[in-house]
């Protein structure tokens, strides 16, 4: 198999072009490349809400910019108010979308008229130190996998998740960037299917070989020596290292670890939770059974069936051969090396 | 959760009606109950090879009746040897194809001219001993699982795999009946959706309660407490006990023996092959990358992904708490005691 060269052509999720921020509708792929132009606090919210804006850190950035688009249209200290209002709870899981809120709205209301330029000022920054985290993360865990030719990851972690290049995908495209990846097995990820919908469509953009599998296939796979390592992203680190991410991540640890091939855990620091002490204090989400049930609007089984959707899981942190953030990586995490990598 | 309380109301996949043979066409389930009326050799072969009829035990059945059905219409011994032709390689895999065709065919062929009753005999003593290793099966398993009251099962392997109420999913009815099962979860099986299709469906018609997941929802849930036990079937067992199964088997054994739950597998004593010495020598068939690109017809990622697609996986003995077979059930299987449940 010849050694992947990858472009530098990644995608962009969301971008502020001056007075409108254009993101890509991730609803709408990868069947259709289709640009919304959202024109205020509302506009964005509904995006986030939708889906059409996904991921943790994207979300966050997506929110920021929410406010300088409604102060565009009303530079008053009463649209400020109501854009927070809009923006900080479009969605409740992912807490750096109110964190990147207030963050703008602190900022803006301490400027008086000068408001929308400081909001601005504002969403940029957070922006430029998600996209410098993306990197960071990159950089750190192309140096820890420099040896690992073949990949597997899951689920969507890529440019459609997070500012710049994302994350576990950010290090699967900085491999490829340094010719020295191979191949990238990428799972589907049921229910809603990120790997087959987004992270096929960006490993296809960045030009990187790759196959897609069914998650079950995963373990079976590894097993046989088909990769050399496995990254994912995650949604909460607990105290302890714990780490919870989308459903199936705790299946590909077990079989990672079954193989004796390193299991790897990439993202930024925010993402440490110190006030949960283990995976076990941490609430697995139930989603719509609907998910479950039905595949693009179609329904695979008795439209009478009753689903359960977990839509993460725990894996223990004894699984978890090293967790990558923008301030390094660091291998078998325990609570005291976590401890040096919370968030100031 | 309440006890649920199994009915007799299994599917009857297969029936000879005197002249065709009669089969639910499970392509079309669980949306449409169609009956299929198979006149020739050339009607069953083609039904086994769309996978209308499917599951090794099941197609043996079938293709022994397809040489009844062909003797219906032309009972000479030239019609004899073009049904064995037509039937014995309608499907490259299964063994028991071939072997209940073989054996239909010379007991037909040492009658004479009485070769279509003797073919009928012999099909009717084929299915009599598959529905008799089925009850045994079932009898054996729920011996073994009295104390599991909530189950996990992945793909199909009941009344639309094998006569009477199946393998694993038979052990699961039979447990109904005895009044001591509280749940199943069922993992939907991508790529084709055995469990979501099939398995929901005859769970339905039996009245067990019951939950689909997706694949990767199994190894938390099984994590987390949520199953007593998981039992599954076979598609071959090697001399030191590893068993090849539907894809994503393995993954299941694993998260099974992480957490302390047994892992139970159920199928017949023709699926042992002693001539296979253990699992790495079993070649794992790769089906086509479109069952994996697309659902229902619909593609799910873009048009030109290409697809890894192994239909089975290897678990290794160690990970095997009991094998049940309709001789009984054996716990912790090696060589020694797979060489007792030989074939004779």
């Amino acid at each position: 198999m010849a050694t992947t060269r990858g472009t530098s052509a990644s995608v962009v999720a969301v971008r502020f072009d001056g007075s409108a921020l254009r993101a890509i509708d991730q609803t709408a792929l990868p069947g259709r490349e289709q640009e919304l132009e959202l024109r205020s606090a509302a506009d964005v919210a509904a995006a986030i809400q939708r889906l059409s804006i996904r991921g943790a850190p994207l979300i966050g950035v997506a929110g920021a910019y929410g406010i300088v688009v409604e102060l565009s249209r009303d530079p008053s200290s009463e649209a400020l108010e109501r854009a927070r209002e809009t923006l900080r709870d479009a969605r409740p899981t992912a807490v750096n979308l109110r964190a990147a809120v207030d963050r703008v709205y602190t900022a803006a209301r301490a400027a008086g008229p000068d408001r929308r330029a400081a909001a601005l000022s504002e969403a940029r920054a957070i922006e430029a130190e998600e996209e410098a985290a993306s990197d960071a993360i990159a950089a750190h865990g192309a140096d820890l996998l420099a040896a690992a030719r073949r990949i597997l990851t899951h689920c969507n972690t890529g440019a459609l998740a997070a500012p710049r290049r994302g994350t576990a995908l950010a290090v699967i495209a900085e491999l490829a960037d340094r010719g020295t990846l191979d191949h990238v097995l990428a799972t589907e990820s049921r229910p809603l299917l990120q790997g087959a919908r987004l992270t096929a469509y960006e490993l296809a953009r960045l030009n990187i070989s790759h196959e897609l599998i069914v998650d079950s296939a995963a373990a079976g796979l590894i097993a046989g020596g088909a990769v050399d390592a496995v990254i994912v992203g995650c949604d909460r680190v607990a105290a302890n290292g714990d780490v919870a991410n989308k459903v199936g991540t705790y299946g590909l640890a077990l079989a990672a670890r079954a193989a004796d091939v390193p299991f790897v855990v990439a993202g930024p620091t925010s993402t440490i939770d110190p006030e949960t002490p283990t995976g076990a204090e941490i609430t697995i989400e139930e989603r719509d059974a609907e998910e479950v049930r039905s595949l693009s609007g179609r329904c695979i089984t008795l439209e009478s069936t009753p689903c359960r959707n977990p839509a993460f899981d725990v894996t223990p942190a004894a699984l978890v051969t090293a967790l990558v953030t923008e301030r390094g990586a660091i291998r078998s995490p325990r609570a005291e090396s976590l401890d040096a990598l919370r968030p100031r």
